[in-house]
């Protein structure tokens, strides 16, 4: 090594050794007899010390000519410092340097590499390896470096098998659309990026390899939302000879595991929650239970008042903000123009004030008499303080809304701490939901999941009732995995091909591979999928999933660091036999 | 789980227990009043026993209806074996089966699943699901998934970060020949697989994470020999402020750990050779040294004895094959045709054999004399009963040649044993390599390698003659990694690419960001590649690296068992802004 010591090593023990750092400048403060230097590297930052009266004056030239972010190498003995600084680990001591080398010079970086930069999204996205220079960023990679590493120890304990599956395999128009890859050696043909190793996890159950793991990349070619990426990593995982419950044990196991060692967080048996509960509590499949604020469904309180908008209404909804009932004017009206927005789509919020002598004021006391309010309140167990907010409307729709508006008001009262983790189970989601467009069912998880045993007599007359053996792992608001028991039995396969829409051929065409190797032989399994990066970024208390990426693609799915995706030669093309559509 | 046990669980110590198993009917055995099943998992197997004085009748008749490879679930009790087996670790019990359940049927298998199948290659890629039911190919990828947690192990052990680096990225003409994925979202874009993450692992050297690894997919469309795959895997490494020999130690740890960890076998220091060294005296910048019989130069001992071939050939060099004097005519014959076939292209073979009587009988006697022959035999240092095989002809093209007579030799002689294990550096490979076609030079490693700073002078004269910092890690004359200190400084990495016949413009357009990211204080660093599959391979005692993917290509680059690459849909190649060229 170029060193002896890394910058985040030397303590007061150290005092009167002779050392070689090597790093970057970080900071250069220049007293004119005295000069110090901060130099970093992944492990810390130890202050070297520059003294006229000692250093020979050509090392102290050559110190005053450093630049940010200089590579150097430097020579010197650990001293104790004079004032002592606690808050850097190596604070106790200093080196002063009596040989110094430029290893490489730097030009004046395009933002400061600072725990706090100037640089905005696009300058640091385009010198991204500047942007990793940054302590925060680089705490997120050491964090996801550390997730990765408990999440195989887990599994490795519990007999999983790490199985590396194909990259390069073939197109399902199934699902999401697939990134492609054209054939040269197969004119005409093309592979196709993995969305999931879903059917490889699967044969490998055939296969008898009882309990596999992976954390793998995976593709999907879609519109990108903020926070979405073409590339992205699951831990996939799946078991063979299990019920819904050892998959849900294990894995509420392996999430218990990774909030203790990362986090120290001791975290009690996860709760659980039916889809049809999640739906009707909290408007959504991924509720935030940071916070109760539960809805409350009103239809049997409100209605023949003479309130057109509630009587007309299938559903009326509310929740009730606790200690909220100070809200101004101003406060509710923003709050009801939020539920107007498109996206929300609500006509409008009602709400009523439950004042400290227990009056009731509500924006629809022409249509509720004083006794009518007490007994909203009653529905809500209101307190003095409170402030119920009701919306009103088709039932899907106004649930849907009344979600937005109770993750509003969470985050309005500070009831969203990052800091505070809420994971549960939500279970018995549906297995198939109708799409309006192509007027067909689709799979609400995949076309592999199994329904319900009990269920399997509604696959002929009402499909969309049936339950699924399907379960999500919910924290903070967030999916953050997903799985099923799989369908293991080849004639239930082909119904389900057909339940969705799939001709004999198509079904045979994409997926024959499986439905084949399940006549030889296919043991019950069942399986689960994590994303990754959102696992981390959760972990790390941060919204973007970019924070945790290495190398992350813009919106657009170009990487601005390397300039890809770019054009290639026509030589190459022609290899390939494809050309450019004009 | 559906089982209380596996089938390679239950011992003596279980006996009188209540038990349920899960798995695969292996064997079935029916001696009339009884019947045993082999049942097998992923665990070993267990001998299940039915018996018509205690099972029920029907239960008896179930058993009795089940094919090979059904799944079933069986009930019962744990019991003594009256004849134990002690070749295998569950042979001193059996399962008296109360209550049997078929969880699937099976068909027929295409071959037999037993250790030794009688299924052919094409058939057993076809149904690999099944193949890898056989527990030969099980435990090769259960030593995979041993081999990757160990280099785990030690990587995490020594502070490496393990960052993964991006799959979609750009396409770059130099090496080998990227797969490119169209972009739909920028039309006439492409993306390329990496080949490896080379620039994207120095560039987290310039952000200063100081110790990274990943172990990783990489992508090279080449026309496919055997045993090549077009994604395989690597470990990949890069570290900074070090020196060659930092590198060396660290991986020669690695390597040696893991001989330790998975085969048991503890090993000294590594031997080193230079690139020099390993052509002269093996022929081959990978040499086998499990054995030996290294090269001897002959050109002072035997010129100017008027052997026209020997006289006018550049190198006369020979290997002694100890002990093979007793090589009959016949076997000598097929060694001379081995040498002459086109792909090793020798122009003959002369051989002398030394007898027991110490005298030295040669196939060039005519213008050798015995004193000239006894002169040979103490080149090769040879004792009785040694044969001594000599090529001449070019130098290089001679000790190529050489180079596969020798490993025949090994081989012939029972040297080459895949259960011994010498691994060695091959140091100090030149930088560039003359191509012929193209009429310049060709960086031997990547552009990126840095040339040893005492050659540097020879750049703009001889840069033939300029020795990298770069070197190989080779085990039983198989390359299992390599790597090279790199060079960060932008100067000279912009001489080398105009050595390389880049234009400024090309090589800022296939490498401006890491060109870009050297002027911003990149610090020394350096790295290694190790081909994991291969590495497997060997550790398994294979010389297939396909044995050790789960789901390999064939030699055309298809899965034959899902049938990719295939054709795509119009609509799909629309998206893409592509179409296919008739």
């Amino acid at each position: 090594m170029l060193r002896t010591h890394t910058c985040g090593e030397l303590r007061i023990d150290n005092v009167g050794e002779e050392v070689i750092l090597t790093g970057w400048v970080q900071r250069l403060r220049d007293k004119g007899g005295m000069l110090w230097i901060d130099l970093r590297d992944r492990y810390g930052i130890t202050q070297l010390a520059f003294d006229e009266s000692i250093s020979l004056p050509q090392v102290l030239a050559q110190a005053r000519s450093l630049g940010r972010e200089y590579v150097i190498k430097a020579i010197g003995r650990v001293i104790e410092r004079e004032s002592k600084n606690d808050r850097m680990p190596t604070g106790d001591i200093e080196v002063r340097v009596g040989k110094l080398e430029v290893l490489n010079e730097a030009k004046l970086p395009p933002f400061l590499i600072e725990d706090e930069t100037d640089g905005g999204d696009d300058l640091r996205m385009k010198y991204r390896y500047l942007d990793l220079r940054r302590a925060p960023v680089r705490h997120n990679l050491e964090l996801r470096h550390r997730m990765m590493r408990e999440v195989r120890n887990y599994l490795d304990h519990h007999y999983f098998i790490e199985v590396e599956t194909p990259v390069l395999i073939k197109s399902t128009p199934e699902g999401a659309r697939d990134f492609v890859v054209p054939s040269r050696m197969n004119p005409g043909e093309f592979y196709a990026l993995p969305q999931s190793p879903q059917t490889f996890k699967q044969l490998l159950m055939v296969s008898g390899f009882d309990k596999y793991y992976q954390i793998v990349k995976c593709f999907r070619d879609e519109d990108l939302r903020a926070d979405r990426q073409p590339e992205f990593t699951q831990i996939d995982c799946e078991l063979s000879f299990v019920t819904q419950e050892d998959i849900l044990h294990t894995f509420e196991g392996l999430i218990r595991y990774l909030f203790e060692k990362v986090k120290g967080i001791h975290m009690g048996p996860l709760p659980r929650m039916t889809y049809a509960d999640a739906m009707r509590f909290y408007g959504s499949d991924k509720p935030d239970i940071r916070f109760d604020m539960r809805f409350v469904e009103l239809n049997h309180v409100v209605k023949g008042k003479g309130f057109k908008v509630f009587d007309e209404a299938e559903l009326v909804v509310g929740i009730n903000a606790r200690g909220a009932a100070g809200y101004t004017r101003k406060q509710l009206d923003e709050l009801t123009d939020f539920v107007k927005r498109p996206q929300i789509g609500a006509t409008g919020l009602v709400y009523a004030r439950v004042n400290e002598d227990g009056s009731i004021k509500s924006s629809v006391d022409k249509f509720y008499s004083p006794e009518d309010l007490v007994a909203w309140a009653a529905a809500f167990d209101a307190r003095p303080g409170d402030l119920l907010l009701v919306l009103a409307g088709g039932r899907d729709k106004t649930r849907k809304a009344l979600n937005e508006l109770r993750l509003e008001m969470g985050k309005q009262l500070g009831l969203r701490d990052k800091d505070v983790f809420a994971p549960l189970w939500v279970v018995d989601f549906p297995l198939l939901e109708w799409d309006e467009d192509t007027q067909r069912y689709h799979a609400m998880h995949h076309p592999f999941t199994s329904p319900k045993p009990e269920d399997l007599e509604l696959l002929d007359d009402r499909p969309g009732e049936i339950r699924a053996n399907a379960y999500d792992m919910v924290i903070n608001g967030v999916e953050v995995g997903g799985g099923s028991i799989r369908i293991h039995d080849r004639r239930l396969q082909e119904q389900m091909f057909k339940t969705l829409g799939f001709s004999r051929d198509e079904a045979y065409a994409q997926f024959g591979f499986l439905l084949n190797a399940f006549e030889y032989g296919a043991p019950p399994h069942g399986g689960i999928a994590f994303g990754f990066d959102r696992l981390c970024s959760l972990f790390g208390g941060s919204e973007s999933i970019r924070d945790y990426i290495a190398f992350p693609k813009n919106n657009s799915g170009r990487d601005v660091m390397i300039d890809a995706p770019s054009p290639i030669s026509n030589a190459q093309l022609d290899e390939l036999h494809i050309r450019m559509r004009h």
